[in-house]
């Protein structure tokens, strides 16, 4: 568990962990909540999508998406027809978002139904998205998007032309209010239960790579790139 | 894909598959949308959490909860002090929530940077949330989010007590505006790029469940269950 002393963090320790605001501190288990920045760099940078949660007439609507990481900035991309993006882009000043992206890493068995959990890490932005208008920065998040899901693959890519860049919306989200959420360890059961014959415990999930297909068009003279196969 | 005849259903059909609204349509990569019943239900069965997205003070919010599915209905359970169970409880008639879900199956690497994707299937659930008093419904809910993180568990564990149960908030969330959206197989390169010299194809990805690790009171007697050696 990450140190919880962090959450509060005084002026020299500012910059290590980002400020808990109302919206970041949970109603429960206080105790999993964590606010350091590798923490939650950590937890995003793992993820292969995040869920971006926004309003539309009134009413909740949560789509996966790719995104990317440059510092304390996140980057979502979509064609420029996409409705959220268009939303982010009309609405001045900026579309409201929740971007939450959470891991799996085990199932946690208890001897009670209601202690039954999962192991997760989850990390939850809340903030205003803007449309991208700069080029280099745009030209920078859509690196970061692709490098995203594997690191070094954008220099080892043709990059984006001018009509493709012209198709492309480019959303940032910063990360300023934000949290992350871990549970860890093994069943929190009852002291009158342990005597029960149910199996407890906790089962591990982890992510596993299968081996790269490749295209059914590429030159077999190309082989598995380096950075690939170190995934 | 799945067959994508379904998504007009005609009368005799419907059984098999959702209604397709305004909000299940999705404004590109329409050929990825599907409404079939088994699709939907299979991809909901297989994920270990949701993500649940509801609008707090305007705002949207995205929250990773466990989940269980009931047939054509969908429930959430959680501590009462929580704030959108609490939410769901007290508004009339109900919470509107976004429930989604996403399996990452592969990373698409194509020879341009446009083309990067992943291939996934998610499932995007648009309703209203509504707390759960029957105790009946409330206690085959419970039964159900317990078999959904392991199926068979729930006859193998103590079952809640009038004290957690009143503790435990259940909402529903019933499957009527739903769709799944799915993308497979390998880049969709633009032919100009075909002798471009980069790697392109899919690295697969596949959920690994690691050996179980008994709880440390656990008593050693307890051999691992079958249900969970099947995992």
């Amino acid at each position: 568990m990450p140190d919880t002393a962090s959450q509060q963090p005084t002026a020299p320790e500012a910059a290590a962990g980002y400020e808990p605001t109302e919206r970041t501190v949970p109603t429960r288990s206080r105790e999993r909540a964590a606010y350091d920045r590798e923490v939650v760099h950590s937890i995003l940078d793992e993820a292969y999508v995040c869920h971006l949660g926004f309003v539309r007439d009134g009413a909740p609507v949560v789509l996966p998406t790719l995104f990317g990481r440059v510092g304390d900035r996140l980057y979502v991309h979509g064609s420029t027809g996409s409705r959220p993006l268009r939303e982010a882009g009309r609405t001045d000043p900026g579309l409201p978002v929740c971007l939450t992206v959470t891991h799996v890493d085990g199932l946690v068995l208890a001897r009670s139904a209601f202690h039954h959990s999962i192991n997760y890490r989850s990390v939850v932005v809340h903030g205003i998205a803007h449309t991208v208008t700069d080029p280099q920065e745009r030209r920078a998040a859509l690196d970061a998007i692709v490098d995203h899901v594997v690191p070094g693959r954008s220099a080892d890519s043709r990059p984006a032309d001018e009509k493709e860049l012209a198709a492309t919306a480019v959303v940032r989200l910063d990360l300023r209010e934000v949290s992350a959420k871990i549970r860890t360890g093994g069943p929190d059961d009852d002291p009158r239960d342990l005597a029960l014959p149910h199996w407890a415990g906790v089962v591990p999930l982890a992510r596993g790579y299968v081996a790269p297909l490749p295209a059914d068009n590429l030159d077999p003279a190309i082989g598995v790139p380096d950075y690939i196969t170190e995934l």
